[in-house]
């Protein structure tokens, strides 16, 4: 049976995905799509625009089998621990393919490139210390780094976005010796960043998130961008919720967080590193959003994405300690939903299973569940309090979402 | 110089508070009124209605000639800790009276009090031991040990919540051997805790409180019962700050802390013991409001007011440690407000005081100031973002107010 995993956000699911699945089933051949997804906060240090589940239910209506959840510890991490918890979960599950969306669109160029790397490593590794040395963000001295190369301009392209994260899910295969076989598919029309909604089908999820989240009522202005489920989806989830999630709603926290903090107990969050700690403690005062907060605490160093997971794990009050896990821990296998087809997958492979398998979490212990938790606990404050007791309930009780 | 202290809260500042600054000057002959008054948390683990600054500017109107502030390590304690700071402080500051209200109205009863409870210390404390391993709270076990004393209904009665502060200020005096003479004045009409306002001129603090969170518009109801003044700082206070404080517009805050802190941080509070910390826990999910929780962990063990402070204490992250500096902590005076009079009086004394003399606050390194600082951030998290900024910067650089 051909298992092929897409790793995705779906934030929300729109006619670009719908079509990446698509070429996925034709591509890989594939008998079954297991999306993995993450959960209430995003790569980019972001809280979802709306919950797991009904994320997972607009997947399912489109032609995803299997949703399995990326847990908190990988899914706000940096392209390589991203890739590195997507791949071991989607092995662990029994995936035989992946597929993924590049800029490239041609899978050797990824496979030449592992081998690239791998010929040039020492001098790639100091071409890359050298330039954060000179104060540029970590991804700019990777592609700086690259470019310094000899002959990189006849391998990928590894300044673009979608081919960074290609390539990590890749050489995730290699490292982990998992037995899956990459695929990828040429990105098309919309850019990832684009912030506008075009006339044509297909809109990038930031363009789109913009829309939801700056202008509510507007759900009209995004319809011939989404399925037709997603935005019933979107209608039921504003009728019962009131809200789509952002940042702004839970700075709040953030702020009373950083206010309350001892500077050892800030220095002790994950990606607290140089000093950062104090700028977000010297500004916080000042800042009366969260979009404000981030401009000022903005350098050459980092990356916004960098500065808004930092955010996110203060917020969470995720500790570095605690985030260690993810180097010595086991992952396990979250059902967040299914078809029936995807059912009768799991139902006859559960006893062959790498990992442990798991639906409601109440009563897990697991390194993992318990900042899972606490990242929930975190969503539901951008809502009120009776939002609030029933997203917090949904995530201890919530069986997986069956179509 | 004959310098009287009073120990405030002034949340608001009303008749009866005229009343006993008018009946003060009288029996102490007092050349000037300094009031130690609580900051921006009270004794029973709420926040003060308006900031301490508007609080001053209250007394100073009516006759007080200086405000020094009782900081949060004492303010938001047990009336013995309460009591011993604010006679410390007022000690320092050179007062030689005090005097305060009480249900007895006669220094006599206290001073046999003192006398009595020394000469029956040992069954006394006791007492105070076997009742409370019944599981009562602890100013009923005092109640019970006191009642069980031989001859206990000769001296004071020690079950008056006005007579048990009185009790343990002149305690205070004893055992610092302050140079302080004790006065007090029986107080009438109003008792502490009434929730009505009534038709004369006197109300208790908590009636007029009352009706101005709840009924933010009906500042007239109160007019009766304030001096105008303190009427007109009411008034501009709204216009200003648009909402008086109270602690549902701090609960969002707790919810969080409670929600992302580990049990071992919240063991670390203070007055965290039996459990109370993991009772909070278990119970916050389903709270949705400040009252809401307090009904949820309340039980015979623990008062209301023992309850607010450990929550007062989790919202301001206080722990065990950093309130253990009150044991061995020299304290200062921090000037909030003087009339010219004050003003006078602290020019010529400032050289001679026996602790160190404040007024702003930025540049001071001081446990408690500390403490404080995290405080304010606290108490302004209940505004919106903009008077949030200013009432940090007041707290970290307000002059004193001088009228």
């Amino acid at each position: 049976m051909n298992v092929t995993g897409v790793v995705v956000e779906y934030n929300p699911f729109h006619n670009g995905h719908k079509l990446h699945i698509n070429e996925t089933k034709q591509i890989t051949d594939a008998d079954l799509i297991v999306a993995i997804m993450s959960g209430n906060f995003l790569q980019r240090g972001e809280p979802a625009l709306i919950s797991k589940w009904a994320r997972t239910k607009m997947a399912l209506n489109q032609g995803v089998d299997i949703v399995l959840e990326l847990p908190y510890v990988y899914a706000t991490q940096h392209a390589e621990l991203f890739a590195n918890g997507a791949i071991s979960i989607l092995n662990g599950f029994g995936a035989n393919s992946v597929c993924f969306g590049s800029e490239s669109g041609d899978i050797k160029d990824f496979h030449r490139l592992i081998k690239f790397i791998n010929e040039n490593e020492t001098t790639y590794r100091e071409s890359i210390r050298d330039a954060l040395k000179k104060g540029v963000s970590y991804p700019k001295a990777l592609s700086f780094a690259f470019k310094k190369l000899k002959n990189h301009n006849q391998v990928l392209d590894l300044s673009l976005p979608n081919n960074i994260l290609g390539y990590q899910y890749v050489k995730a295969i290699y490292e982990q010796k998992a037995n899956i076989k990459p695929f990828t598919i040429k990105r098309k029309e919309a850019q990832y960043h684009d912030k506008e909604i075009p006339k044509q089908s297909i809109a990038s999820a930031t363009s789109i998130r913009k829309k939801l989240v700056k202008e509510q009522d507007h759900l009209n202005s995004i319809n011939h961008v989404v399925p037709s489920t997603t935005y019933d989806e979107l209608v039921q989830y504003r009728k019962m919720y009131h809200n789509f999630q952002d940042w702004e709603r839970l700075f709040p926290y953030l702020k009373y967080k950083v206010l309350t903090s001892s500077p050892i107990a800030l220095a002790n969050i994950y990606e607290a590193e140089e000093g950062l700690e104090n700028r977000l403690s010297q500004t916080i005062n000042e800042a009366t959003s969260f979009q404000s907060l981030m401009e000022k605490i903005k350098t050459k160093r980092y990356t916004w994405t960098r500065l808004q997971r930092f955010c996110l794990h203060t917020l969470t009050n995720s500790t570095k300690e605690e985030m260690s896990a993810i180097n010595d821990t086991t992952p396990y296998i979250r059902v967040l939903g299914m078809n029936q087809k995807g059912r009768k997958y799991i139902n006859n492979q559960k006893k062959y299973l790498e990992l442990p398998l798991i639906s409601t979490i109440s009563k897990i212990n697991h390194p993992f569940i318990n900042i899972e938790k606490r990242a929930t606990s975190c969503y539901s404050l951008g809502y009120s309090p009776i939002i609030q007791a029933k997203l917090i309930k949904e995530e201890y009780a919530h069986p997986p979402v069956i179509i």
